[in-house]
């Protein structure tokens, strides 16, 4: 990203997923699934986020939809969880971006 | 962020910064500046993206709102450039989130 500017379909997918992250209540909730053993959680394991269930769940397809997590079926659950190549490609476009602000 | 959930304050200053980069245009402006010589550009540097003058003026003052950006004023033109230590710590962020998901 110093190297050059982003291209228009570089920067559509890029910020399709900074727009999933940029709601405060979706930012927990990943966060919430971030943290949770295993970097995996279902809604029944989310409750202290201060929202509803159908909500819990409706961010989370939103999040899954961005590209930033992966989800499987197990039972009644289903399990969610963060995607790592997507997101250490984001952090490095961060990261690459501050690190040429100093050089 | 693998460590524990997010806190409500935590998400609101998080979940601003990455709604700003939540829309392509916004988003190439702010690569533009990136990748600009020396880390910083005005808006007279910036005339790839396909918008005008002052649509990129409007962004780049969104992005300095969201604490992304920091200007200077010099003559005529303001400077923008990227907010290193910011954006290192959302690129920590999301890279600890995707490191934690390997666990």
């Amino acid at each position: 990203m110093t190297e050059r500017p982003m291209s228009a379909d570089e920067a559509e997918t890029a910020a399709r997923m900074f727009k999933a992250l940029g709601d405060p209540v979706r930012l927990r909730l990943f966060s919430a699934v971030a943290s949770h053993e295993g970097g995996e959680a279902c809604v029944c394991d989310i409750s202290d986020v201060g929202v509803s269930q159908p909500t819990v769940s409706h961010h989370l397809k939103k999040l899954k939809e961005a590209g930033l997590l992966t989800s499987e079926r197990r039972g009644t659950w289903v399990y969610y969880r963060v995607e790592p190549a997507v997101l250490a490609a984001m952090g490095r476009l961060l990261v690459g971006s501050s690190a040429g602000a100093l050089t």
